[in-house]
């Protein structure tokens, strides 16, 4: 085989940049490869746009079968997005036996699993690197690299939208709705931006990073998440007098065989290295038994690094073909899906509440965290806007999920508690 | 080919280490490249020790032909380290068409290219990951992952010896000497430290990236190196109080077509992500035209994280070997060997100097600069410890180093200038 044929479904910015980047590299590419790659077909919606200085208009179709079903297409890459209609695509490209490489991480979070077993059952490959972190290579470094190494823990900023807000928020001293509105003025944010702020675009991202890490088939369903909706400048305020940086920080750990997955807004030391990813870069720390702490980091989205990426997963299924391993790309997983219970999820926290600044308040609460044996490692109390109440914030010590849940259950049934104002995940210390 | 059969020359740390790393994965391996690697015979020094819970005494040798020129090995994995002997060995090795894996980064600086053309000619691969940064895929990234991309800097922190002395002069406030000893006892740092604290090892390691990053074929000669035995609290005193981080930082950058690669202590801001890379661990920035900024973290040493380095060497290996592309690793070069020269390296300077307190002499100062168009973006003036002396601190907007140079002469020649006390690049911000 010495020669690749491509189908590229869509071509806006990044199918553009697909097209841009295997011209420019064309040489390159033959070496690495001992073949060449070649586009034979692109997937359009509208046949008269003019795009003759980009592609040869004879490659366009504006129908499907052409690509997913024609017998001379080898690999389908998809970047026009959608979810169900480009899922039965794909379904079909599939069945035909071809390979694809998706952008799309929408889809892979709803259907991947699916298509990673039908991609195995007809010997197929779906890589997948562009749609979890645009321009780093962190499932192939997952996948491979890392490939001899256990790993223990991912932590990561995967959502480079709650990222700038976050950083605004912290550098200028912004209220959420305002940065949201700049975010969205300068297209980082959607009209809708719940997938980003309520944090499910990052539990989308660390569910495809936890399966792939710890070797176990985990779901949407078992990521705790909670969004940045309700981030205030007191609370980040607050962090920053502790020396803290607040950041919404996906977390996937691995205990004797079970796991926890989270996304919430997380406290972290201002010197660890995910304090400084600022605006919409993303990071991703990986902890492995054997190579201890790496970090990897880069711009979370893009056409260019996506295409980048798109073109580097293009070239890895290209190799599988020609080793005659296609398929195997995708790991059954190895492990029963375990999960870590309450009472096993040790973590710090963050518990900011209001109280009656009276005799004896600070005594009442503290019997009520001695009850749980929850310790703390800082505490500031301090007089609050209202009259006559004031504001407590404790770090604990490593406490289980448990033990915070029911202190805090406790802590809103006294009387001399107005409320729990906000509670914070702190990590990256030890 | 159903097997992939190894010859291992050197069974410390490293070595052991790639053993247990190679059976723990076995069945992970198998999958990921289609066939079964197999150690067959190990080189070893001393027959005699007693290593029956690491590996089968038949395996065990101390006639290196045993290895390199026998028919049934295919790859030499070298963790033996030094540098002439082992030089002959594996070029003994190559011309038996063996393909190689190592993690001795001083053999390599020596007689890399040598080694890597041999491999060519006899179509084989040389890999040596390992022995850039450890636990850190560098070269693979800039080779695989960013293969699409044109690499126009890199700027990383690749000796975790100077990187751990340097963090505890900054942290604790210790003196030269006394981290140096401290590193000694640790083990981080040798008996006879010049390869480290005077940059040669991080110029070794800027040669191999800047190579692969532009394709160009650039000698240790070509990197302007300064080490970090001048380094004093004073220097990183007035460094923090304007906000930046020494570190020793190497640079590789292309402009125009033309190279500049340096080693030396250079001020970055504080929060710049290389600022916080602490203790013993490497990092290594990348800019590429297509994917922007990316960062890779991680141990720069250590034998598992090398071991582990070495074994996704070797798994790329044996799919060189098997897509029939083994020797197309090396690249020749694609670009003529073309420097920088002075007038076309920019970067901003700090420059520290102590001159006699008296009216004008400040103006007879800034009237060199000005004259070699040299202009501030911070200036301090404060006495010094002497007495009718000042100190000026000048962190310089962009120059040129001819700038820097001629003007630096003539402050010298002036009868006001105590003494140039010190000069360090500032990078990392624009």
């Amino acid at each position: 085989m010495d020669k690749i044929n491509v189908g590229l479904c869509g071509l806006g910015t990044v199918g553009t940049g697909v097209v841009k980047v295997l011209q420019d590299h064309q040489e390159h590419i033959k070496h690495k490869l001992g073949c060449e790659i070649e586009i034979r077909k692109v997937l359009v919606n509208n046949m008269d746009k003019q795009r003759d200085d980009i592609i040869d208009r004879d490659w366009l179709t504006n129908d499907p079968s052409e690509l997913v079903e024609a017998a001379n297409i080898d690999v389908i890459i998809e970047v026009m997005g959608g979810i169900e209609d480009t899922n039965k695509l794909l379904e079909t490209a599939l069945k035909n036996k071809k390979h694809i490489v998706t952008a799309n991480k929408d889809l892979m979070a709803v259907h991947g699993q699916k298509l990673l077993r039908l991609a195995k059952q007809n010997h197929c490959d779906i890589l997948y690197d562009a749609s979890v972190a645009g321009g780093i290579p962190i499932l192939r470094s997952l996948s491979d690299g890392l490939a001899s190494d256990h790993i223990q823990k991912i932590m990561g900023i995967v959502n480079g939208t709650t990222n700038y807000m976050m950083t605004k928020m912290t550098d200028e001293g912004l209220a959420y709705d305002s940065v949201l509105k700049e975010a969205q003025n300068l297209g980082f944010a959607e009209a809708d931006p719940s997938s980003d702020v309520d944090g499910l675009d990052a539990a989308r991202k660390m569910t495809l990073l936890a399966n792939l890490a710890f070797k176990m088939e985990l779901h949407l369903e078992d990521v705790n998440v909670t969004g940045i909706r309700n981030l205030t400048q007191e609370d980040i305020q607050f962090a920053e007098n502790l020396d803290y940086t607040i950041k919404l920080i996906g977390i996937a750990s691995m205990h004797n065989g079970k796991a926890e997955v989270s996304v919430e807004p997380t406290l972290l030391p201002k010197d660890h290295p995910l304090a400084l990813v600022k605006n919409e870069y993303n990071a991703v720390y990986v902890y492995g038994e054997a190579v201890g702490e790496t970090m990897f980091y880069g711009p979370g989205a893009g056409s260019l690094p996506t295409a980048t990426a798109v073109v580097s997963d293009l070239m890895e299924v290209v190799k599988n073909i020609r080793l005659g391993i296609s398929g195997n790309t995708y790991i059954d997983p190895q492990f029963d899906r375990q999960l870590k219970e309450d009472h096993e999820k040790y973590s710090r926290h963050f518990i900011r509440f209001e109280v009656d600044d009276q005799a004896g308040a600070f005594q009442e609460i503290t019997n009520i965290f001695s009850e749980h044996e929850v310790s703390f490692a800082k505490i500031l109390q301090l007089p609050s806007d209202q009259e006559k109440t004031a504001e407590i914030v404790m770090v604990t010590h490593k406490i289980s999920r448990e033990q915070l849940l029911k202190s805090m259950a406790k802590l809103e049934g006294l009387a001399i508690v107005k409320r729990l104002i906000s509670h914070y995940r702190v990590d990256g210390e030890e």
